[in-house]
């Protein structure tokens, strides 16, 4: 079962150093059918329910031309988790891995990434399936799917770089 | 050619709210072959130069585990990107697009995410390639690429859900 928030047996704490390196702006919420932890799907899938992602104002203008991707990354704030561990057990078990090997919501900043189907947008409201998140998840960004874009901007030199720099 | 940080003809920017709806730790640096936005890659290749991810403590107890995936996804804060901008022009042609559509590093929320091919870890240092982004970079987070990661905790009622809710 996935965690609330206390800390499991063979799990580690640190103290972790102030979170104000740089600030976020959520520039939305997401609706899912999901109202605790120990219901959401532990990840997304491309056939789960549609969810809606409102975008606020002023932002609401850089959603032109996102209706031409149909599949898009999404970044949200999982603002109920703690940030402190860096060993978990994802299986309470006694065994416990490192944070980083995991893709589990307890991390030092909290954001999730999902790749979802985007179905339909109306105004401010897209429609889309794959998200695992609690409704009521603050939005931080949406881009196209990496595998589906194509850069716009004229070529670099990094662009032909493949070895050791 | 990338910007420096103008806003081009037919660019649009907003007044961005403040951000301070939720704060970042920067948990390590990136180090890589570009030190100019006129010369970085448009998007990272998997056959791309070496980079390094050095891990700041308290962190590094959280690679444990890591070595075992080939392939990571590496979030990081792109520091130098203005956040104001809704509709872009990434060619400078008189065009624009919505920053949404848009893998731009300017966003409200500046926040790279790539997929690397794991080298090697020692310590606090990772080795990878697939970057696209300025040395010295701040990290914001690490975790298995979604598409060889298998969720180690239990089942959950939402894992199961594929309709309206």
């Amino acid at each position: 079962m996935v965690r609330e928030s206390e800390i499991r047996a063979s799990e580690v704490a640190v103290e972790p150093p102030m979170a104000t390196d740089a600030g976020l702006v959520f520039i939305g919420r997401i609706r899912t059918p999901w109202q605790s932890r120990m219901e959401a799907p532990r990840r997304g899938r491309l056939d789960g329910p549609v969810c809606r992602i409102e975008v606020f104002e002023p932002w609401v203008a850089a959603l032109e031309a996102v209706a031409q991707y149909n599949r898009l990354e999404v970044l949200y704030w999982l603002h109920l988790s703690r940030r402190d561990l860096v060993l978990q057990s994802p299986a309470n078990d006694g065994r416990s891995r490192g944070t980083f090997s995991l893709r589990s919501p307890v991390r030092p900043n909290p954001i999730g990434t999902s790749i979802v189907q985007l179905i339909s947008i109306e105004g401010a409201i897209l429609s889309v399936r794959g998200l695992d998140c609690l409704d009521g998840t603050p939005l931080l960004d949406l881009k196209p799917d990496r595998t589906i874009f194509e850069p716009i901007a004229p070529p670099q030199v990094g662009d032909f770089q493949t070895d050791g720099g």
